[in-house]
């Protein structure tokens, strides 16, 4: 569909329900994965040899509580890969990635921009040509991340999404870490006009996040430590 | 990506792995849903409430067996929808396809194309400038479906997964009814190269398909009588 880049959209069918996302350059063979997941990395692996693919960079929306990443893994088995994060997220990482970096694949690049708020190391990589935007946890589907953990704020979470996501145009597509009722995608401007939370005033956002009552994360014990090293 | 066209792919997180799929014309708001679940109703129409679009059709590749379609229910919430099916699958619709028709949803349409072989009334769907084909149980992410029940016949099925779906361009995109690795799509080129039993000689194929040793389906005799009805 979008001329020239490859794309592939893969779900942690091991229990996150994390979304990892393939991109690559159809005319150099070049690839990165996004928020790769530690127990689906044979698979992922697999699609990326089938299909010819150099995998050079596997990178991360934010320094994950509920999975751990496939990174480590994936830059044992594969060598020359590289690993990138946001330096904000305080991990370990081949590449610190900052606001405005590119990560490039070929002739194609996602760019990076910070959206913290669901922790203070959370990025959404941007397509070059603004077609689709992997917004990790900072904009789900109808929702957003929690902001209770991690440095979380939900005043940073509602500025950031506003400021660099919602000032895409309408039609970007919106590719989310999660999503827990089977949905795949969204669009900028169905999320500005449905989601119920970032379409309130700050102050009513502030309020509802602060009111989730949700369980304490369940693998955070684990994944945390393992993702502040690549998942190793 | 696919001017003009809306496209959304959906799961059954109720337990099959289906998957349903929303295409619309963009410039009337016309819309169709293929293969959808009983359990994602409220999910599915509520997409298409917000979205704005006029659900006209609710089809399915073929009579499942393991889960009830959504296509009775929806009828029975949005005023007008029709419902259809292949006329060879025996079922009750308002609708009963044949090999050429045409599921015309505005200005855009998918064409049918027989492809028995899982069932005795499997179609296939492939959308107006050939980029994506909707498979069914016929053509799975290197896979296919069983071909034990329900007139099922592994000769028939190879037959027609080459001269229906191989003959296609090999950079269509293949979106089946199922997968249970957590892959949203795959391409006719792919499985041409990759598919492990379509890639053999039909002889081998057929003994592959005689030695699976499958399960007795847990909802086929749940699902069967009430797909035969639309779901209702």
């Amino acid at each position: 569909m979008n001329k020239g880049l490859l794309f592939r959209q893969l779900f942690d069918t091991a229990g996150s329900s994390t979304y990892t996302y393939l991109l690559a350059d159809e005319g150099s063979g070049e690839a990165i994965l996004i928020d790769p997941v530690l127990e689906m990395v044979d698979r992922d692996l697999g699609i990326v040899s089938e299909l010819g693919l150099k995998l050079t960079m596997a990178i991360n929306t934010h320094c994950h509580a509920d999975h751990i990443t496939g990174t480590g893994e994936i830059k044992k088995r594969v060598p020359g890969v590289k690993s990138a994060i946001a330096a904000a997220s305080g991990a370990a990482a081949d590449v610190k990635l900052s606001p405005g970096d590119k990560v490039v694949f070929g002739g194609r690049h996602v760019s990076v921009r910070a959206t913290p708020g669901h922790t203070d190391g959370c990025v959404s990589y941007v397509m070059d040509d603004e077609s689709m935007v992997f917004t990790g946890d900072a904009l789900l589907i109808r929702g957003c991340g929690r902001t209770d953990f991690q440095q979380g704020s939900a005043d940073h979470l509602y500025d950031n999404v506003h400021a660099q996501i919602f000032s895409l145009p309408d039609a970007t597509l919106v590719y989310p870490a999660h999503d827990y009722k089977g949905r795949m995608s969204s669009t900028v401007g169905e999320e500005k006009r449905f989601n119920p939370r970032l379409t309130k005033s700050k102050a009513e956002f502030i309020e509802i996040m602060a009111n989730l009552n949700l369980p304490y994360p369940k693998k955070i014990d684990a994944s945390l430590p393992a993702n502040l090293v690549c998942g190793i």
